[in-house]
């Protein structure tokens, strides 16, 4: 059974499956599919052909092994979700994020307050971002990755969680992506490493490649990407 | 109310809001969604799980304020929307161009006659696009840019508006994209760093980092690009 | 009319068009459309919002000429699609192969077994996939390419094939993406430009162009790509 408040607006189109809460004032638009268990707080909105809650589903060919059961996606207050967006089961988010069209993030992630995720952005797996942080276009975030508040990533960014590629079998305490700490600026195109931490406030340049660890307050550039300056 | 065409062809499943004009021989598939205002002009096919004219919102956050109103969207004749493209409110296309799979252009551009954008081609506010332009799959077009006519961009090509990576208030006067002149082209995963000028006829090597203006009938390449040579 | 096994479970609000068939244990999810004439095997599962079987539709603007016909597109056994994966007439897929959210793959493209191809992938026309091969999120693929069996893409990787970039007409003697033998591991955001052979188990750095054939069992990085050691 489903508790949806008499406040919210929820389109005659869209799907809402079994043990779903939509709390006041939310609107939900044309096309949307609600998985179950799914939680949408107060004033959220979300827009036509969003998918939220489904599981990730696999046919036995990921190297990562899926849980039998994911607890369930809960949209804190006040989101807007542009249209298309996909969110997975298990994943949490805080009051007052936009989605752009078509972003999609996996399950077990955790995003703070505030942020910005843009259009065809992909988040993975388990990834833990802060408040305040934006995430442009056409991005990619990999699974086991911690970014803090205040951060923003440019378009086209490319980060990533394995050196082996794929080439030994699934292990965490060696799959995961860069740590990339508060105040950090990461420009077009850039491209991070696994494992890499990039310090609070540095700033990496357009188009690098970085590969070791960057210092705080330190800007970054090339391939690989060096240090040229302190950000002033 | 809306002006529907009694030679158009739409789909039970679409969701039509008021004071939308469909013109004749528009076809339009399966639950596409169409905001209110928007004009499709005559002999333009639709298909599935479009969302046309929807205005952008913000929980607040943007840098960038959005305004209270956006004149409709229209979309030009003979044009083809393959399924899941978004076009925003405030937006103009013009005639027989082809949007591909999941791809999104945000308020107020415009675009001209028989461009290509293809599959998650993702193109922010205010943009201009000329005629006979084509953009490739998964490429970024940032706000406040412009592209000529006959302009080649190729796929995973990224471009950007803002010099100082979101670190100072939104200011439209340094906020602004590259100028793209007639018959450039661009090669995939190339990267377009914000003001610059791309002369007439110029070609930019895949994977070039453009940092500053390239002279018109000039090949530029590398990190950051230089001229190499003169288009034969 | 369609052939819809008795045990395949098909949402209420999928569009099924003319002559599809639909075999057993087969599960549509809401707001799917299958075009005519599609082959969904035994088992497999199909998310909301994706679209099976379009053919491919332009204003007449596009270089490459498109067909009359195509035939169906088949999926087969096993698979899973996410939301919102669109998979184009003439394509045949093979079987237990899972596709991201928003995956694109274009007309004529054959897809063998046990494959993954992640969120935002988009697939070019005519394109040749192995088995066992994994293509991360928002990597594009071009069409007239053939990629070999237990390959590794990662994310943001950019292929071409055209070495004109629309200078000159279409001529798929010319027109054609790179060779990617068996066993290869491409890193990300890498750019493989036309015609290029990647020999059977290379290795190509994260961020590398390749601009010439790779020798196998070798690891090429840097601008251009060079080989630097032989794989271990």
């Amino acid at each position: 059974m489903n508790q949806i408040s008499q406040n919210a607006h929820v389109a005659s189109t869209a799907i809402i499956h079994d043990g779903v809460r939509i709390e006041e004032d939310v609107v939900i638009h044309d096309y949307v599919v609600i998985y179950p268990g799914t939680v949408v707080k107060k004033g959220t909105e979300i827009f036509d052909h969003c998918v939220l809650g489904k599981p990730p589903v696999s046919p036995g060919i990921t190297s990562r092994v899926l849980k039998d059961n994911y607890a369930p996606l809960v949209v804190g207050e006040h989101c807007v979700l542009s249209p298309g967006v996909i969110l997975y089961a298990g994943t949490t988010i805080g009051d007052r994020n936009l989605f752009g069209d078509h972003c999609s993030v996996r399950e077990e992630c955790v995003i703070g307050d505030r942020c910005i995720l843009s259009r065809n952005v992909s988040v993975n797996y388990n990834t833990k971002i802060g408040n305040d942080t934006k995430i442009m276009d056409n991005s990619h975030i990999t699974g086991n990755m911690i970014i803090g508040d205040h951060v923003f990533i440019s378009v086209l960014v490319a980060t990533t969680n394995d050196n082996t590629m794929g080439r030994e079998e699934y292990d965490p305490d060696h799959v995961y992506g860069a740590k990339i700490e508060d105040y950090v600026t990461i420009g077009a195109a850039a491209n991070i490493l696994p494992h890499v931490v990039i310090g609070r406030n540095a700033i990496v340049g357009a188009g690098a490649v970085v590969t070791k660890d960057v210092p705080e307050n330190k800007v970054v550039m090339g391939i690989p990407a060096k240090v040229v300056r302190d950000v002033r």
